[in-house]
């Protein structure tokens, strides 16, 4: 039986997603969370890698498990997991799944955002979660770059160099900047996949884009020359979340509406 | 000379705002920092206290100076004071005030904001700033019982009994409970003056009417009574956040508009 899991991590105390002998990763502390809870051993196949020190909402996992479907109880399973589980890394829901669903191959779509705090000093609260840029970020000139990344390219430009030379076309349906409260920009970027260190390489662009170091047409150069050296320096990881892994339709992945509870209603 | 502060802090690392001998303060933090900057002691008054574990987004302080006004260079100070201070505790902003300002007595109202997390499992990215409760709340209860509270009325219901017996009469200008987004909800107050743990008591009393456990109406009744057994629980610290403080516009206090750094403009 093949179970899918949508979880949550803060990255900030792991080293990365995917499985190091000898370190704290989310892929190893995951699945001695689930193997002890099932009482078998689990193995547990990510939609995707995210670097140290990258969060995720909406990180995709499935993993195999040695018992009938009858005898899966899902939220009982969530609660003991999360229960197992360090704060830092939660199940935020399960469902079981057709053996043909793969977190990896079935994924049609991953949402990232990433995000930058622009204002003179420094932040306690949202330190953890934001890049923290005191001068001041043209974002209209961020935006008019970062329009050009809509549609299918080559991504080669914003592959780190130490990536191993797959697939480096990607196809970009969402790019957007967003200004938030409190001095906080967010960028929102969807692609069908995405290439080693793609998002930040394309931040770390963008901010020097903001910071009038480089004009905006740069970024569509380096994009069409390929040329890694063209692009800018890489942002850091604590700025980027994972937001969404998205899946075809007819597995009803994470259908939230069957979940509701409805409300207490009458009083007592 | 005498200097407004607005500050930050993450609540969980310290035990309040407010110095206690041999534990971690907001206060007992910002002072050794201030009085190394300034080579001088330095005593910081804070507009009021926070509890062990509730944070600050826009604390405002005030403390005395013996140096010339043309002495004080607002950014290269708060730059400097950041540079001391550890990560969870950030000045945002700095400005001389006139002699007669002081942060607790000038304050003419506070705002705070509660945040739920209302979903089924826990959040590894949420934690540290939301109280999680995995039962559904009945928000339409939760804000029909929450709107007898604007106005100006007798708090002792909503006060902790630990509390000494000062002015327990409060005029509460705003009353609000927001759905955001990924099941989070926001409970947002403002007053004159709160009395001790009112927020949370008020909260922990709302929750319990979300929860179906006691009526709406319970509330209004707790509050003419005056009878802190007729709330409910204390609502925990961490998912409270003092979120500004408001004074006479003749200080025209952390006005940022002065503040703006023009956009880079021409690139290069």
């Amino acid at each position: 039986m093949r179970v899918a899991l949508l979880i949550e991590y803060s990255g900030k105390r792991f080293h990365g997603s995917q499985f190091q002998a000898g370190v704290r990763t989310v892929q190893s502390e995951l699945e001695a969370a689930l193997s002890t809870f099932w009482r078998q051993p689990v193995r547990a196949i990510f939609s995707g890698r995210t670097d140290s020190g990258v969060h995720a909402a909406g990180q995709v996992v499935h993993f195999d498990l040695n018992i009938a479907p009858e005898q899966f109880d899902k939220w009982r399973f969530c609660w003991g997991v999360n229960g197992i589980l360090a704060q830092d890394l939660s199940v935020t829901t399960a469902q079981v799944v057709p053996d043909d669903f793969h977190a990896r191959y079935c994924a049609t779509s991953r949402e990232y955002v990433y995000r930058i705090l622009n204002r003179k000093q420094r932040s306690a609260l949202l330190r953890d979660r934001t890049f923290f840029i005191p001068r001041t970020l043209n974002l209209t000139a961020m935006a008019e770059a970062a329009a050009c990344l809509r549609g299918s390219h080559d991504f080669s430009a914003f592959r780190s160099t130490n990536a191993d030379r797959s697939n480096t076309n990607c196809d970009v349906t969402r790019v957007e900047l967003l200004k938030l409260a409190e001095e906080q920009v967010e960028f929102w970027i969807a692609a069908d996949h995405f290439v080693y260190n793609m998002v930040r390489i394309i931040v770390g662009t963008l901010i020097e884009i903001g910071l009038g170091k480089r004009t905006p047409e740069s970024l569509l150069k380096a994009l069409l020359d390929g040329d890694r050296d063209l692009a800018g320096a890489t942002a850091p990881p604590w700025g980027l979340t994972l937001n969404a892994v998205q899946y075809p339709e007819a597995y009803k992945l994470f259908d939230q509406s069957s979940d509701l509870v409805s409300c207490p209603g009458e009083r007592s």
